[in-house]
């Protein structure tokens, strides 16, 4: 039997599970959508994710790919594993692609979003969907700083694992657009590539400034002078979305 | 002890609750916050809301006032009673107020929102916080029915409980707004005064108007002849929201 690949877009609201990639002890996106199919065909076969979201990470697009064999329409797949998957993980669309598309090694860029809530009281509608930041925020200042990022750098400061020497932490940031709105505050950072926990310890900082903790030009500085000393300030995971895939 | 009065902006997501209205069997909003104050104060006393939302129906700015003696400011008994009450419920604004403001008398309008999702695929973002209807919906069919309920009216064929003879139905919309944006339809309606799920019963007319299920003319017949065969469909709860109660 010929397979066929399946491209598949996915959105999660990332709290009940523990975050994209498979586990052993299940109960992450991977392994639901897995799950499902085995449930419907009997096959048991990968599911390949543009991007590792972690635990409470959030999804409007994550991008997916997986080979099928069951003579099955796309629709049909589409339709069934709504049915299977818990409501909180939905295939948003699914099609047939060439077997040369894959989903992470095709993608151009992505585009992630972090979702601020800057008040002293949390509107329930946001609970677990964006980050509390009771502290004034100056936006003004987090839109300087954001700008900062724009271009190529080496972002080795703002990631989780520290580089070693020999890695390359060189990424470019394609954009970086702050909106706020009320109490809302959304950034949006689009890029090739990006380092681990790299969105969330650039609004960590971003955040950092803003609230007059730091100085724009330390973010400056760590963009220049990669230094284990600088402090990493990691914004919470429920902030964070990815927002798509660009192919 | 002289009482003063604290008047409220409560919010909350309806679906962890049974409602606004105390209840026996309790987990009701007025229930969390009636508590909650007596654990403040050791006050047992009776909050009052501006409008009685159903369970499952949610509130960006329920209004409620309640008679507190404690020597606390509102600022105090604001982040007090934030501090324990369930995170699906904030209060989101407190001051005090004159004896004379009452929460439901005073109010001269509200304004109710009900949030549909014209999609074969429901966000998992929406789940809980709107309606899903699959079926394609013509948005100028239903803004057009939406119009004809603007003004004063007999709406007692749009009340859950039919009006007896000698019970006044008369109610008067001043505004009803749809805006769409791609699969989201909201539809905000604002009035004096509203009869029981009479925004739910409107919703269900438009939808069935706008899915080609009834015709626009039968909306246009219920406003002008009262029968009790007319079909009541109520969109469901979980879509509704009292956004704001004007004083």
């Amino acid at each position: 039997m010929t397979s066929r690949r399946l491209k598949l877009v996915v959105s999660y609201d990332g709290r009940d599970f523990a975050g994209w990639q498979s586990q052993t002890n299940g109960n992450t996106i991977q392994d639901h959508i897995e799950a499902a199919v085995e449930k419907i065909s009997g096959e048991r076969t990968r599911v390949i994710g543009a991007g590792r979201t972690d635990a409470g990470v959030h999804a409007l697009g994550q991008c997916a790919h997986v080979d099928l064999s069951a003579e099955l329409s796309a629709e049909r797949w589409h339709t069934a594993l709504n049915a299977l998957l818990p409501p909180m993980i939905r295939i948003m669309r699914a099609r047939f692609v060439s077997a040369d598309f894959h989903a992470r090694f095709s993608a151009k860029a992505k585009v992630y979003r972090y979702r601020i809530v800057n008040s002293a009281v949390m509107s329930p509608f946001e609970r677990g969907r964006a980050w509390q930041v009771r502290q004034r925020l100056d936006r003004s200042i987090l839109e300087r700083a954001a700008r900062l990022f724009i271009g190529r750098h080496n972002f080795a400061s703002f990631a989780a694992t520290r580089s070693k020497s020999d890695e390359n932490a060189t990424r470019t940031i394609d954009s970086i657009r702050v909106r706020s709105r009320s109490d809302l505050i959304v950034i949006d950072v689009s890029a090739a590539g990006f380092l681990y926990k790299m969105v969330r310890l650039i609004t960590g900082a971003l955040v950092r400034c803003a609230a007059g903790k730091d100085d724009i030009d330390s973010v400056r500085l760590r963009l220049a002078n990669v230094s284990p000393s600088w402090p990493r300030v990691a914004a919470p995971a429920h902030g964070l979305y990815l927002v798509r895939v660009v192919y």
